[in-house]
């Protein structure tokens, strides 16, 4: 533990800071850290029913539980009458992108192949995925594992997809021959926190043969745990899989990505093998769910357990006490900015995301965030907004209170005075740390 | 905590219990927990090295301190002269293993593609991979979700892979127009424990035109912590990557896959994505290694703090006597098999692993499991080895004893003689708990 104090603590980016605004963070909580040390000190292997029943049915039932907390479509929601659908923990919305990619690149070369004996292969020329130029990188990174056309439809002036522009792609590329598959709408986009129109691009993806329609609510989507948020989620019910990641607003720490599918079955058949020492008499019951047919890895932690104790002691109130929190303390920011006729705030801000900028200067805004992030005062991390330059300033740790933002507000309006040459702080009233 | 003793844990599948002898265990032990613990409570983000420097660095520095503990080749090992190579830790020997798959297929895919616009998919059709066929099931599923073919070789009476097929295989294919392009061997299969021969197989791959080797030792190269056992790694300097799960005999908790390339230039380049925001100064020095581009994730759980705990409790010698004591239980479970006229072993016992049936027959020995299972005293479970049902037994539990395996021996050979018509038992004596 020495070590740890002396090597390790010093070379941390404290992401669970009340001056860490950078990056949409990992998640912590007491909760989730014991129900955490719980998985580790069982460690046991969530990767078919009879290896792990209670690890298997817990995660049915918190997944159960997390989709009727934010008000999923009921087909996601294993125990909603009629539902053939379901939720699984996977390790990162990276990963449940790559997974939904897959499993819809699967569904539709079925399809397309019928009774053929082709080469699966021979229909990727064809495939087309789209998604926003603000969705998240790692949709691109799963076409490019996937070997399959991405198509990075433009954004408004908010950061939305543009529907039009995505309508006409589409359309254009049916027109030459192509097989349009898979669409990922985004709630809470990574540069700047926007929900695309879920319920436009989804209705649409319906009209489209083959095409599957993922959302991506890794970060906007833990707001629906407010019931006046969900009008952003309006569409939903239109979708073939989901993402959220808990850890980025719901208290449970990383790694936590729940994801949904509508119909299990097809996700299965994607994902499975069967080989003699995996199988077990229970395996063809309906509850009997072997989780490592939900994704890539056999083996998995017990993830379920970090949400459990979460949900349980925090409770509904409880976490939507904590969004609401959040929420308020980035409008509060935003106004700061706003009343400050030197910046400009450059997105809608609905969730605990302001991104802003000095206006009419990429250079200065760069520099100004150089120097902050120098000073290490605070951090913050840059992102292109409409081509221009801007920062990110995320509010998300439980227990950041409103004197952070006002005390994180005058460092920057401090270095800002400096590069304007106007008189105020030099750069040594910068040094040292916080 | 009521709730976990009365609902969680009835319904759990004890892996870390001494007549657990089932699956390759996920591994447990106090160090691997404590440093766990410090990973979920600092819930901090490994994915590039500005968000994360002591947690980048030091997974770095155990990845190098596991492949010296392993005698793996220099070249894995990033602080060896001249070396371009390089360790990660990712969550599963299923993930390793895809990963390799899809960064070989990148490899080949773009040294055939040269400076021509083919759609990358175009090669598909004529790539095959090849593992043996008492590989793990993985390798089976990664090539599906790669879209690659895939030949499972031959394995012979003691599960090794048929090197004479293989190769026969590889120039058989090439003949038709076809290229191989990766093949995995098996250190310590998951059937039985056999390990191919590393040295051929691997010596012929390099032969072979964009072939690139990779070595699943999930299970037994662990057992090189032995320098007496390192013979059965001859021919290790021709892989091009390899994984290792220290959970299955090195007391590091799940999810603990350590993978090493050779090149990881190689890598990046067919994981990577560089969006503005994850952008950074220091992005280009090689000390600075981003390991969102190192596999499939991009934010990813501390998991080297574990590994650390773990080797600096135990050390070197803690961990190599642990191994020993594995080796030596699973020899004297082997020899009271030997010492009884109706069962027969039919592995190579080297490691924990002991492959044990009733002479001449499948549904004697089925009867035998499922009547041992059901009594609940102790579990394993089955596999089929050169066409028989054979009873895998594994030694893996850190506080398993020679009483443990007398023990079980007992149940064995009581409902043996049962099954076998002969006097002893009756069914009724096996119920209840042990």
């Amino acid at each position: 533990m020495k070590d740890v104090s002396e090597k390790i603590m010093p070379g941390l980016t404290h992401e669970h800071h009340p001056k860490y605004f950078a990056y949409y963070t990992s998640g912590v909580s007491f909760p989730g850290t014991l129900g955490d040390i719980l998985a580790s000190g069982l460690s046991v292997g969530v990767f078919n029913w009879i290896n792990c029943p209670a690890g298997t049915e817990l995660e049915n039932i918190v997944m159960d539980w997390f989709a009727k907390a934010l008000g999923l479509p009921k087909y996601f929601i294993s125990d909603s009458p009629g539902s053939v659908g379901g939720g699984v923990l996977q390790n990162s919305a990276s990963e449940c992108i790559f997974i939904s990619l897959l499993v819809a690149r699967a569904h539709v070369i079925e399809q397309l192949k019928g009774d053929s004996d082709l080469h699966d292969s021979v229909f990727l020329p064809k495939l087309v995925a789209y998604t926003s130029e603000d969705a998240h990188y790692s949709m691109e990174k799963a076409a490019k594992m996937s070997l399959t056309r991405i198509r990075l439809i433009k954004t408004d002036s908010r950061g939305k997809m543009r529907v039009d522009v995505f309508k006409e792609a589409v359309l254009n590329d049916i027109n030459n021959g192509l097989i349009p598959f898979f669409v990922m709408a985004t709630l809470g986009t990574t540069g700047s926190a926007a929900y695309d129109n879920v319920y436009e691009i989804g209705k649409f993806s319906k009209t489209i043969p083959y095409m599957w329609f993922h959302i991506d609510g890794a970060y906007g989507a833990n707001a629906f745990i407010l019931p006046e948020m969900r009008r952003f989620g309006e569409g939903m019910e239109y979708a073939d899989s989901m993402n959220v990641n808990a850890c980025k607003m719901l208290l449970v720490n990383f790694e936590s990505s729940a994801m949904w599918v509508k119909d299990v079955m097809i996700m299965k058949k994607a994902l499975s093998a069967n080989p003699v020492y995996l199988q077990h008499d229970n395996e063809n019951k309906v509850s009997a769910i072997d989780y490592r047919n939900y994704g890539i890895s056999l083996t998995r932690r017990m993830r379920s357990a970090k949400f459990w104790f979460v949900f349980r002691t925090y409770g509904l109130v409880g976490l939507q006490n904590h969004v609401r929190k959040l929420l308020i303390l980035a409008k509060k920011f935003e106004k700061l900015v706003l009343d400050d006729d030197r910046f400009e705030v450059v997105n809608e801000v609905h969730l605990g995301l302001v991104c802003f900028r000095l206006k009419h200067s990429d250079d200065k805004t760069e520099k100004l965030l150089n120097i902050i992030t120098n000073s290490r005062k605070m951090f913050m991390v840059p992102a292109r907004l409409n081509d221009k330059f801007v920062i990110r300033y995320c509010v998300m740790y439980e227990y950041t209170e409103e004197r952070h933002i006002i005390e994180s507000w005058k460092v920057i309006t401090e270095v800002a005075t400096h590069i304007l040459g106007q008189s105020g702080c030099t750069n040594g009233s910068l040094n040292g740390h916080p």
